[in-house]
């Protein structure tokens, strides 16, 4: 090969990103890979605009044909975003043998498995590595680092947005508005928060984790969601005071054949390792059957972190492009979808009420507790000043789902629970 | 291909985790290589000795020519550590076309290029993910996960012993020799504990890091080591008070063309993620121009982590195997090796002093700092009650450490200084 020509789809700040890494390491992608590398066009929505990397005007283009029907190009980066539109063009790209490196999480999230069959339906390459965890190249590590080993759960922190909103909430005593402000000020959300806020954003990338970690094809609409967007100051508190940190986490969990996944707000054990993954950082957390634990740590998104993920993506299409082996190494899931019911999803909660202040109430609720089975690992009350009223935390032990849910509504029926401030789920152990 | 046969050199700890893994997750490999993987033949000292793992006894055999010569034979997986025999016995098997995988570090950190080299002659692969960090895949993570970046900066906790160790001392308040004992008991430190309190095992998987980081070979006489034995609790203690946790950490820097390896106990920032890296756990911080941070964590060591590491190396063989492409993805350092001199060596320094307690001491040791352009960003002076002396606690700014080595000696003919305590590396900023 004289050299490998690439095909862009976006030039926002990713696609800058990967611009500049092409550029700046030009001596190491040459070395590992015999040949140089080299942008040949850039699709755009307007040639005019200015950007922050400098281009040939002849080498932008409004029209995606000059790229995905372009028999110069050899590997499509996709970072334009979107579903159903961008689904057509990688489709169209993959069938005219372009290989494709993507960090769409929203398109791999829906339609993942269906680009996977048809590049190695036609033999390219399709890696998505920037898809989940920014730089973190955390999809290599399920695929090749832990090959051999068999994923029982995988916890994430896998959306930085939130994770920087509940970091400033937790550390400066912020309400949820103001540390949301805060964000957009920074560009750490968008205009627009609620596919960040609202857990959507990390629901894809945890479709993506699961389908990989159990070789099973889980599907968005599998996932639990719940955002931040309730999160109160006091929550905060009282997970502090209980040994805990507030952190939007991805779970996905196996048991036998069956697995389950979720996102929502949970209360992690101080001393478990993402309970310090602060501010906009990403981490996942995968348990494995002969591995134990391993975290894998990094920016979750960012023009360079992101871009890096893409072009070591680039680099690994360009290896078996020179060794003639490109898509042989795409693996369809090994086992077939099967849920947990809510009666195999087991969790401990953290649950606070604000209850009547008389004799007697207190032993109603833990009666309920007894009723469905299901203990308690520690347990505040604390007088209200107004109103005779207390409010109760508690965490439970393990309890199932549905009988957690169960007890909801039974609380709910008590008189003498005035109301449900708030549930989380639990992981670890607190103080 | 109908089956690929292993020979296993060794089966002590992880080898019986190697055999494990191989039986236990047999469908997932299956489904990956597309054919079964079978052990074939093991070499062992003694066939008769009671074992952690049931073989039939034609597998074992004291004669390493029927594994490293056996035609019947594709990989020979060498779990017995060892260095110069050892190297022997791999050159015979690459030779004889044989793939390896190892997880000896001692071998690689000494003789890894030549086995590479002989390994990409004769079209053979040689993976060593386990040689560091055990079951944290972190040679992918820099081979393949970072392959687009330039990087900057490793800091491993790198030796699981130590770790236990030091984090028995610091959150027990023991002592060196006790906490020693205890890991001796645990497993986690061997009868004869040198070459891991000496640091000698971390040099060995920095040189491996390094070499791989930095596309240069670095050799293990290159590496400045200082291991943990002489660390006091009051070193723990001091460092505690100023907002930092020692580790032994293996540093491998990075600035221009020049790096530095070292390993040392460090004083490290509360709030950097490695601080928290407790027991027996490892991690390995990487920093990169583009990607900045990301961390790998997991089990350092133990039978089953280390064979999932090194378990998915066979994967990656077979993988191979299958598409014919074998030791064609070796890629030769790109850089020589240039080494920083002690004036290009930058980092800060935690200083104790027992000096005199009398007028003028204090300044004529803060001169001997100003002289060499080094300042401060923290000091403590305590008095000791007894023989009129003070404690002097100081954290430097930047220095180099040629300037810090000419201090240290100016400080040592000052007739007011009875005693350099102790001295250590610092890493990011303390409270």
């Amino acid at each position: 090969m004289e050299s490998i020509s690439v095909g862009l789809l976006g030039l926002g700040t990713v696609g800058s990103g990967v611009v500049k890494v092409i550029e700046n390491h030009q001596d190491k992608l040459m070395h590992q890979i015999g040949c140089p590398v080299s942008i040949k066009k850039v699709l755009v929505k307007d040639v005019n605009k200015p950007r922050a990397v400098e281009l040939k005007p002849e080498m932008l283009t409004t029209n995606v044909d000059d790229i995905i029907s372009n028999p110069e190009i050899d590997v499509v980066v996709e970072v334009m975003g979107g579903v159903e539109e961008t689904r057509k063009h990688l489709l169209t790209a993959l069938r005219n043998k372009k290989h494709v490196v993507t960090a769409n999480k929203d398109l791999m999230a829906v339609y993942g498995s269906e680009l996977l069959s048809v590049a190695a339906e036609n033999g390219c390459d399709l890696f998505y590595e920037a898809s989940v965890g920014g730089g973190i190249p955390i999809i290599r590590g399920l695929v090749d680092g832990l090959a051999s080993d068999r994923i029982t759960k995988i916890i994430g922190i896998v959306n930085g947005t939130t994770n920087y909103i509940l970091t400033k909430m937790t550390k400066e005593r912020i309400a949820y508005e103001d540390a949301l402000k805060k964000a957009q000020e920074l560009g750490f959300a968008e205009a627009d928060p609620t596919a960040d806020v609202e857990g959507l954003d990390a629901a894809r990338k945890m479709v993506i984790l699961a389908t990989l970690g159990f070789s099973m094809e889980v599907d968005l609409e599998d996932v639990k969601v719940t955002g931040i967007s309730n999160i109160s100051e006091e929550d905060l508190q009282y997970a502090k005071r209980l040994g805990y940190t507030m952190k939007l986490i991805g779970i996905a969990q196996r048991d036998g054949e069956k697995v389950e996944v979720s996102v929502q707000p949970t209360l992690i054990s101080d001393s478990h390792p993402l309970a310090s993954v602060n501010d906009e950082f990403n981490a996942v957390y995968v348990y494995g059957e002969a591995v134990g634990q391993t975290m894998f740590y990094g920016p979750g998104a960012g023009s360079l972190p992101t871009a890096t993920a893409i072009v070591s993506d680039l680099v690994a299409v360009m290896k078996n492009m020179r060794l003639g082996v490109n898509g042989k190494n795409i693996v369809a899931p090994q086992y077939e979808k099967k849920l947990k019911e809510p009666h195999e999803i087991y969790s401990k909660y953290f649950l606070r009420l604000l209850v009547k202040d008389e004799v007697g109430v207190f032993s109603n609720i833990t009666t309920i507790f007894s009723q469905h089975g299901v203990s308690f690992e520690k347990i505040l009350q604390l007088p209200v000043k107004e109103k005779g009223e207390a409010e109760i935390v508690l965490v439970t032990h393990q309890a199932s789902l549905k009988d957690y849910e169960d007890i909801l509504v039974k609380l709910r029926d008590l008189k003498s629970v005035h109301e449900i401030k708030s549930s989380y789920r639990v992981e670890g152990n607190g103080n």
